[in-house]
């Protein structure tokens, strides 16, 4: 195999391929890049079997060949390359010679034929979207799924599509986050969810232009993420989704409009005073026309007076400050409401559009 | 105690603090922040035993007093506090509230009486010196200090004055740098041994501006660091520091020449193959016009070709590529100049007027 290819398409090329390389696998050569080059088509793979990327690099073949390269090694040498025509050739025993400008590396590789291939993907059913607003949406979201094992369904994320609409839908047994989105098209019905870990790949790997768009093809077990020039394949996590439609509920109590940076910054300072593990609430005593938060800990204590508009009962109610913060910097929006029905039950932040959703659950605490 | 800062002064004054608060001390109150208001001048003082900073705060002294306040959590407060002007006030329980805007903390402090008091400062014999030379002479000259208390005075730095020259050295056993600095007037000699770590966080403290000046007073346990504002006390390392002028031989039998930037880059490339731990040195192979470049490793391997000027014996010597490449970015010299013996013998890089020397130890490698 020989191919010429920029330094700065083989960055991006690898870029892409590392967010699907296992730290450490039990299969050795999924810790590689594998390289094939043929018909004037240059492909790197990556697979860790939750997730594979297959992406394009520009540039020449002159000889046809495949070669699996340690995908860490090589991309600290394509980082470190000077800014020009990169030259890689593989020899009869597997070693692969990168030479740049009057650099030359040269290191082992492994012929690819045991690398497991991605799945074959039918390409219908397709889902158009834009980029920027998938990468938002799981940005908006991805911070709700539960980090912990036990329940397999909560480290992932629903993606529902009804009629032109999809629905992003993740929670924690805490709090609940939920995005909708309105699509160009109409498409059939879909429910499936797709892998937090895989999410947070592809929000990276996801162009921040508006005018990009990647395709979503929704197969049985797997979904596919399909970019010009890159695809990435996820399995799915089988299941039933949690029904959140009870949740739900429209009813209220106290209805509180706050400037959105304001409570931030406010929650913000009062953590000061949580340290890791220890479960201070925020109390919120909500008046009309201000709020009163107050936060005590051994370490020392808090309080803040911070304009509102309110409607309805006035309410003392106590909330984890990491969820409060999580949410309220998702949302984009200036000022956020706040709906109240009692101290035991859930906050729901959400627009007039339902466009967010955020569900906070509160905290007991003693006064 | 009523003190009234505005947020940005505070922010200043607890970063220069905080550079002598200990992580972990026996003496509990050295965790915090000894405030002072007296005679409507305010003032900071921590200490961590070596080292000493006493800091004056720009403000309206309301109500004299003082306080210790835990220098984390102060410091915690003070950052996320809005950008307004800050009121503390003490009460005979010694717990301090800070109130800035709408915001409201209390914290529990303790009364100053047993905190240890900087070491008084003879202001005389002084030494006048820009706050950026001195600076960039810490940075260009520090990273050559030992890490390991094995030899407490390679830990530390030379400060030699010798007329109008100030000349600083750092070694640790398989390097040395030397930097020489023309002082404005003509000084009595001394010469001292400062605590790395003093250094290290006086090249956080000393600013930018090349107007700028700080005094240097040399006593007999102790060195003091006057600037605007702010006071720096630092214990002495006691001892000879070793006699390093046998090892300034000016004999070479190769002398060459290259671009600063391109070695650089090229051994910076040459560490992708140096794991942790292992030991590889680069070769250097030195010719007429080129120099060959190698690395070898059992991950893979690099050669690279660099022009460059040469007079003298061909040589081809071997050197811990890490020591190298701190050299070289101590200098902004666009070209060096290495001067070679033979492999065993050190490599010294000087500049004409022996501004800087740094001198480098090969390591024996197969070939």
């Amino acid at each position: 195999m020989k191919i010429i290819c920029s330094k700065s398409d083989l960055v991006k090329a690898v870029n892409i391929s590392m967010r699907a390389v296992p730290v450490r696998s039990t299969v050795p050569i999924l810790e590689c890049i594998l390289m094939k080059a043929s018909l004037n088509r240059i492909t790197f793979t990556t697979n860790d079997m939750e997730m594979g990327i297959e992406t394009i690099v520009p540039g020449s073949v002159i000889e046809e060949g495949m070669i699996a390269i340690d995908a860490k090694i090589f991309s600290d040498i394509v980082r470190k390359l000077p800014d020009a025509d990169v030259t890689l050739t593989t020899d009869a025993n597997m070693t692969a010679t990168i030479v740049c400008g009057k650099t030359k590396f040269n290191v082992s590789g492994h012929e690819g034929d045991d690398f497991t291939d991605l799945p074959a993907v039918e390409k219908e059913d397709c889902i158009e979207i834009s980029q920027l607003t998938l990468k938002e949406t799981i940005n908006r979201t991805i911070f709700s799924t539960a980090q912990s094992e036990n329940n397999k369904l909560m480290t992932g994320e629903l993606f529902e599509i009804n009629g032109s609409q999809l629905k992003v839908v993740s929670l924690d047994g805490h709090r609940v986050a939920i995005r909708r989105v309105e699509l160009k098209e109409v498409y059939s019905d879909k429910k499936v969810v797709v892998p937090g870990k895989t999410l947070q790949e592809m929000s990276k790997i996801l162009s921040s232009e508006a005018d990009d768009t990647v395709n979503l093809y929704f197969m049985n077990n797997h979904i596919v993420f399909d970019m010009p020039g890159t695809t990435v394949v996820s399995t799915l996590i089988e299941g039933e989704f949690f029904d959140i439609d009870h949740m739900l509920s429209k009813d209220y109590e106290t209805r509180m409009n706050v400037n959105r940076q304001t409570l931030l910054s406010s929650i913000d300072r009062s953590t000061l005073f949580v340290r890791e593990g220890d479960k201070k609430p925020i109390i919120m005593d909500i008046h009309d026309g201000f709020m009163k938060m107050t936060i005590d800990s051994p370490i020392g204590s808090m309080d803040e007076d911070i304009d509102i508009e309110k409607e309805g009962r006035d309410i003392m109610i106590g909330f984890n400050p990491k969820f409060m913060i999580d949410a309220l910097k998702a949302i984009s929006d200036e000022d956020v409401t706040l709906y109240l029905l009692n101290p035991k039950a859930p906050c729901f932040i959400r627009d007039e559009n339902e466009t967010y959703t955020y569900i906070v659950l509160p905290v007991n605490f003693v006064k």
